[in-house]
């Protein structure tokens, strides 16, 4: 298929959501009306690091790196506004895959109230899909950072822990359980509404759970320069995970801290917001888990076998 | 390197240029004061497609895939604000070559005064470096679209032709020629002021020649829906390229239109602004090429071989 055709037909599938973009595919840039302040955040996907195609559909594989570009939106508290999707595939690549992942993208796009307004399709050597998202706020306060922790917030988790990986285990044949949890592992919910309601209701610091829970609580232990003290045997599990990790000879509550990609949200809350802060969450819930004290800053875990997770990175 | 180092090491080369970026590299996502109307594009540089390593260096590929990008905010009339880099590579590629790209980068950011906000380094199937910019502007009528060209208007390029599909060849030791169209090739400059130039001269459609003339006219006449005439023999060539084309056994105008990645700009000009026009753009040089008339849509070629030409097209 010819690099016009492609396009023209990824932009008939598109549609625009909101007044404010002026002008978008098919000129040198998109315009789009600006509010206050601009959000803006990328992620990207790789074949094979990110997501594997013989367990993945193509559109799967745009839900997946709109969800996860979005999910940092969410951390920030801000609302979704414009998406990009940099897209590079290898050659002679099937048309219908290409259209298949904007697909994907685009109906996590409507859900959200966002508008995939820009892209571009290259021959690369692999399957790289990079989402730029630009969301907006009115007000600079409206937003919570990574570094804005305190010694006394109490720290929280949105939803479960440990569905995805417990679901690429189950897809991937290492174990058995439940089809919901490979669900959750193809399609991460952003939880916008929620950073939005943690912010609005006071929270001083978020972060996404992409990597992990052991990895993005010490980022956010490490901006904030507090001490953040993680108990272990508190930490939600999605029904199914236990059973899960327990097949696979890992601790659950170890599994929920590592595995990563659920695409929850890590969030420090002063001791006067809490009710607040479960309030503004609705049923998706919010777990206690931690607190922030004073002291030399970084992520500490108690419950469970830390042993190892403190500290835990991954390798690039 | 661990990811974290690498980061950190990152964000240690780079500088925040305005006081508009609120937050920045380490957050969940960069926060920017906005101004009323917000310009974005996405362009994506993938090794072998459109880089070679072997002719490049990590700090050309750094420069390249910037300039590609703020190309695209110069063929609006966009000020520069913020670029965010999406780079996939190899595991076990060496940081050395990570810090290099993005001092590439970096230096031309300073230059133009953009601020890398943000990015992104991911483990891939090869090096792919998608680079989303974001420009501003004050008004909706300060930006040029491709979609505004008028029967009637001149049409015109800034610059020179070929220099970059003729460095490449020098570069790759299938021509000799001047060093200078190699660098031309490796550090493509972003026509920045003259885009804001033409735009405020009133011009009334623009595209930056990434493809090459011969594609890029033809989105241009598709866009405005207008008859686009040019005239092959009246395309600037820049110094050396005749001598390299015709070694090439390439008629020069035909590579001049074909090679791309010039990065130059086709502006579209009411005839009354022609003056104006040439003025804003300065000593880079404007030559007029071709004039806009009714009759059907798309780009046709005077002069030279014409030859597979119009309609010429890059394959996916």
């Amino acid at each position: 298929m010819r690099e016009l055709a492609l396009l023209e037909a990824v932009e008939a599938a598109l549609g625009r959501r909101s007044e404010r973009v002026v002008r978008w595919i098919g000129d040198d840039a998109a315009v789009v009306r600006a509010r206050p302040y601009a959000v803006v955040s990328v992620d990207t996907m790789a074949e094979d690091v990110h997501v594997d195609l013989a367990l993945a559909s193509y559109d799967d594989a745009g839900h997946r790196a709109l969800a996860g570009a979005l999910s940092d939106l969410a951390a920030m508290g801000a609302d979704p506004g414009e998406a990009y999707l940099a897209l590079t595939l290898p050659g002679g690549s099937d048309p219908d895959r290409v259209l298949a992942l904007f697909a994907g993208a685009e109906a996590l796009a409507a859900r959200t109230g966002t508008t995939i307004a820009g892209g571009d399709v290259t021959r690369g050597p692999g399957l790289v899909l990079s989402v730029t998202v630009v969301g907006w706020a009115d007000r600079a306060d409206d937003l919570v950072g990574r570094d804005g922790a305190r010694p006394g917030d109490r720290v929280a988790v949105t939803g479960a822990l440990g569905a995805s990986g417990a679901g690429l285990a189950i897809l991937r044949g290492d174990a058995t359980g439940p089809a919901e949890l490979g669900r959750r592992h193809l399609r991460p919910e952003p939880r916008l509404a929620a950073g939005r309601g943690l912010a609005a209701a006071g929270a001083s610091a978020m972060i996404d759970l992409s990597d992990g829970l052991a990895t993005d609580a010490a980022h956010l232990a490490r901006r904030s320069a507090v001490r953040l003290g993680l108990d272990l045997d508190r930490l939600p599990l999605a029904a199914g995970v236990s059973e899960v990790a327990t097949a696979l000879g890992i601790d659950p509550s170890a599994f929920a801290a590592t595995a990563g990609e659920d695409y929850e949200l890590l969030a420090c809350v002063p001791r006067d917001r809490a009710a607040a802060a479960e309030a503004a969450v609705g049923e998706i819930g919010l777990t206690w888990i931690g607190e922030v004290a004073d002291g030399e800053p970084g992520l500490h875990f108690a419950g469970g076998p830390t042993e190892g997770l403190a500290g835990f990175e991954h390798e690039l």
